[in-house]
């Protein structure tokens, strides 16, 4: 099998992250080309480093490529359909961080861009490759459990992001809790066919400015006839608080963190753990990595990506469903969105 | 302080618990007399066995006994109010089982008698008295974790009741989560203002005969702010699941479940641990005490006994909100059934 | 099976300990007598408290006393023969504190009379009655392990006892680690053929008066090819550290410390959870109770009690020797002590 | 600071490791050229792989190559004198796996050889650059503890090597031991004074051929006044067991074993976790690499490695008490060697 040739689109935090991976841990892949709209200095010399040869403002010229055989889509969220289609277009096999976009016609058209191509779209949501979510799916996937009758997901960033951003970020369910849908569909090996969305401003009365909250509860029904929950915050000072449980008809399975180490600490003031480590980079890591792997695997063996187009949809669904639900303080189901 | 004489209402399962537990286990206090409707001489046994001396099949025996400071009403629910009024009219202190009734107009008229009285009521909330509970409780309300944004509950029996039981036993939400209400007010220290209810039938399609569900999850709200989430399933084949945890602006405290011991097997086969304590008998022997030993404490020190009349009256409240959520699909508020 | 009828010599820590449990949670056993030669109004109270109707200062009022079935010796260890000697001889089963005598004549004497009266003679060592521990030696009995290779305890008091005490102790060998060598012989299922023992003063160096030391570490080897290792501190200021542990065959089995709570309370200062309970009375408080109704159905169903005169035995030979082992700084092996 | 460009002598398994880590995972550092006395087709596939251009079966290659810094002695056992003498000689730095030699005079001469030439000489202990020891070590170092009165290690390999290796290792003391006795100075911050060694073969019968143990127990004295107790197995089939803990006058602190997720699945059958990582490999992934980055900030910033030929003597010096200690069944001081 001949090395993919890969299309960095965009040189930010997750750009890069998903560069320097690629071109050190992932065999069979490599960055050849990235796209920055805001090209400088500092773009150039992290290129340099992690052995990227080209460097270009304009994505066109990676699109026209030849040499390039897949694109990473790692830009703002409004321009991701238009990224999609235009490499679906150009026959390019794609990678697009979450969401695809918020407006689910553009979602489809990006969908069936990639339908018509033939190439492979996958989605980054990363959470199904860490071994600890994986664990769950696949022991719920294996039987072990029987039939799902509950699945929970705490999820809590140790740090708001800036203000700034949060006005653009679609909102917490857009923009956080996305992650949680899809490992909601990902644990209950079901659709979600109705949301009831519970909001709070506990941590930052500004979140009122941009119309939304900074802590939330959220409850699911799966087609299977499993119920969710997840529970959200913005602020947990502990670290990155990421576990998930099913519990089914023969038992229960559940994950907890990763800690930076195992040690205990007992004196007469205590004893003392490690805390989760800090945020997604740390806690994620190697799943980042993975789902590149799983990506290169999808392409080299002709088989569905791990994470799909449908998959992308569908999250976002839902997330409009528990903003609905927030604002009209009802149920919503999925089919009122769909209709 | 002279030992608190006590007579013992009802001889089943709860109220031989409380018998056994304040004569061997409570000091203080001493069942000194059994009413029991059904009397017959397993009582008789049983009464012997643990020395009460007086046993008879009329409560009215009881209440005018002036040797007896105290009542204990482990009879069926629907008897409740009767006996508490019966009880606060002979100027009795009380303890009685959870839930007092299931309609507010007579949890109103029992609670109006005993304030009448001035006698004590204690309702049998007795989680409150697990070690375990009672951690996340203190640290939340040690203002450790600041304000509470979040509470969870998982609440999972190990197996359901006999159908028999479900059909006079008000619901899941009346019956088995109106512990898990009481527990999270205790844990908010806050009260509820409003119950969004899910539910299912995923263990056994017999439920649906008596309109009621084995599977649930509900969403509250807080006055304080906070959002609560709770799960019960009535068959967590592996032993009763009883976690806790309260999120705030600080940090976060949770409790698992005690274990029959510490032990962990290594083997080729993998690793093995123990499961949690079978069911509330094993989990709560000691947390049934402790309440026992608050109910005394209270007399003897004339102070508000740790769970009293409104405690009682408001885990009905929630439990009925969760019941109408459920059949109407909408949230509801307190506020709806308090008009 | 009448009630058994206990005379309880020693009304001192432990012998308060035991005849509260005989009398409030040892169904079928009653201490219907107490002898103490230092007979006060506090033991008078206590007596009446945990319903002893009878009080002396005479062991020899229970030794004649047709009415009484089995004794409890808890008085000083170097009474312990002495008194073994009489109840055996008087036909009364036999309870007898660890050790039985720091003198292996004195021991063999004992039983000799035991054995010459048939009487039942068990000992102290209340750790085998310990939820944890018995889980390691029920798991290397039932052969789920293999055999045993490697044996370990970690054994260290919160505090040491006052100078005065280590005074008279026989040192930490007979007082402190006496524990676990009985612990080692019951968890490894074989006996101990040779002892290397080092010790150190590292928190008081006022042992150094007394000969003794405050930190331990002793090596052991078995007649089955499994080696021990055992850890003493006098001073472990986060609580009573009890830990034990076999590795053999197919795998290993360990025990860790019962905490007061499972508590995890995550800050940003940190993870804290609870500190193993405080010492014995609290760690080993079911066990006390476990052991006594262990010696009641001994003699109720003439089994062999479930630690023996020859348990005791083997204890002290074992202790001789890594007292031998400490001052001679070489291996000890039993049989030099036996010859 | 320009890259330190490196001569790896040794294609084996190790060699492989380190070289792999260098090229992809440690900044600053390049493997240029290797050095393999039974070179094949295999191992030129590898170094194209992990990008080494020069490739040959003679040492001197390497020692003459002035594009060359520093060397890794990942050859046999009894050629790392001669080749770190060759090295220092040719005025490179130098990284040698453990152990040095098994003969003391050998590793003076080739410290000696180290301290003329002036250059670096880590040994590679790679168990101080674990996240799970070193928090041991720092919290003893940062006094936190106070001072250390117990070191423990547990250390078990999930299966042996074939005995065709057992033949040439030296024993288990010189080939296993001897990161554990690295690691008894490194969490006592002391260093050890007296040996005491109990083994026995458990395993495997034919251990007794090579005049070997597959299990054993060691107990040493430090300096410091602290104690320690080593347990080796050469089989733990559940993975690699490698546990540490100091006690000390505050407190103590331990670290377990990393595991594969943190899942726990519970059925009527029990409660299941995941067991240690495999091995060597899988554990100390991440430690081999921190050691690297070790190295060669030593160099670039000319500070004393963080394991040096003092280390490597020391071990070696323990190891050999121990065997001594073993076959002669006595304490052995370490001046009785050094005389």
């Amino acid at each position: 099998m001949s090395e993919l040739r890969i299309g960095l689109i965009g040189g930010g935090r997750i750009g890069k992250l998903h560069g320097k991976n690629i071109n050190t841990a992932v065999p069979g892949a490599k960055v050849v080309s990235l796209v920055e709209a805001m090209l400088d200095d500092g773009h150039r010399a992290w290129a340099a480093e992690v052995g990227i040869p080209k460097i270009t403002k304009d994505p066109a010229d990676i699109m026209k490529d030849k040499d390039i055989d897949a694109v990473f889509i790692c830009s703002p969220t409004d321009t991701h359909a238009d990224f999609i289609i235009q490499a679906a277009q150009a026959g390019k096999h794609i990678f697009c961080e979450k969401p695809i976009h918020t407006d689910i016609g553009r979602i489809k058209e990006a969908i069936a861009a990639v339908d018509k191509a033939g190439v492979k779209l996958q989605i980054g949501f990363v959470r199904r490759f860490d071994h600890n979510h994986k664990k769950v799916h696949d022991t719920v996937a294996s039987g072990r459990l029987g039939k799902p009758h509950i699945v929970k997901i705490t999820s809590r960033d140790p740090e708001g992001p800036p203000l700034s951003y949060i006005a653009g970020s679609g909102g917490i369910f857009m923009d956080m809790t996305i992650h949680d849908f899809d490992m909601a569909r990902y644990l209950a090996c079901s659709e979600v066919t109705e949301v009831t969305a519970y909001g709070a401003i506990n941590i930052d009365p500004e979140y009122k400015k941009y119309d939304d909250v900074d802590t939330a509860a959220i409850m699911l029904k799966f087609e299977n006839g499993a119920i969710g929950l997840i529970d959200n915050s913005r602020a947990a000072h502990y670290g990155y608080d990421q576990r998930t449980e099913v519990h089914g008809d023969k038992g229960s399975v559940l994950v907890g963190n990763d800690l930076a180490d195992t040690s205990v600490i007992s004196t007469a003031d205590g004893v003392f753990c490690e805390k989760p480590t800090w945020f997604f980079l740390e806690r994620y890591n190697n799943a980042f990595i993975a789902e590149v792997i799983g990506f290169v695997d999808a392409i080299n063996n002709n088989k569905n990506p791990p994470v799909d187009g449908k998959d992308g949809l569908m999250a976002v669904y839902i997330a409009l469903a528990a903003g609905k639900s927030l604002k009209e303080n009802r149920p919503v189901k999925l089919s009122e969105l769909m209709a």
